[in-house]
């Protein structure tokens, strides 16, 4: 597990993930394949572990179908 | 240079923190000073050469004083 410089905005992202693929039914696995990602990965991006790139971001916000500046806004 | 998966949403950030630093007046330099990156990295970030990570966003966000959402906004 990697925990390089965590931060506030990672717990954002992490937060909105969860909340996203929860109202939409959706798997850690399934959102994780529909987007090109490990499983255990995305976990890790839910755990705020991760430092992802815009790359990924983007990928994840497709896959849930919401813009990716949706991802990084706390309410 | 690292060109790996270039996407839309590197052109959107690129193209909001050029905006930004040029409303603020700040050179490349003078951004990626505040921001704790280097000089050559945020360049690259600008021509949406880098798969720049969160938590790299969120320095520069902090140092333009804007929300890091709205770096990923388009318009």
């Amino acid at each position: 597990m990697k925990k390089t410089h965590p931060g506030p905005l990672r717990d954002v992202l992490a937060k909105n993930i969860r909340k996203l693929r929860a109202a939409r039914e959706l798997s850690q696995e399934a959102l994780a394949d529909a987007a090109g990602l490990h499983r255990t990965y995305l976990g890790g991006v839910e755990r705020s572990e991760r430092n992802i790139s815009i790359d990924n971001m983007a990928r994840i916000a497709k896959s849930l179908g919401v813009e990716p500046w949706e991802l990084l806004k706390d309410k």
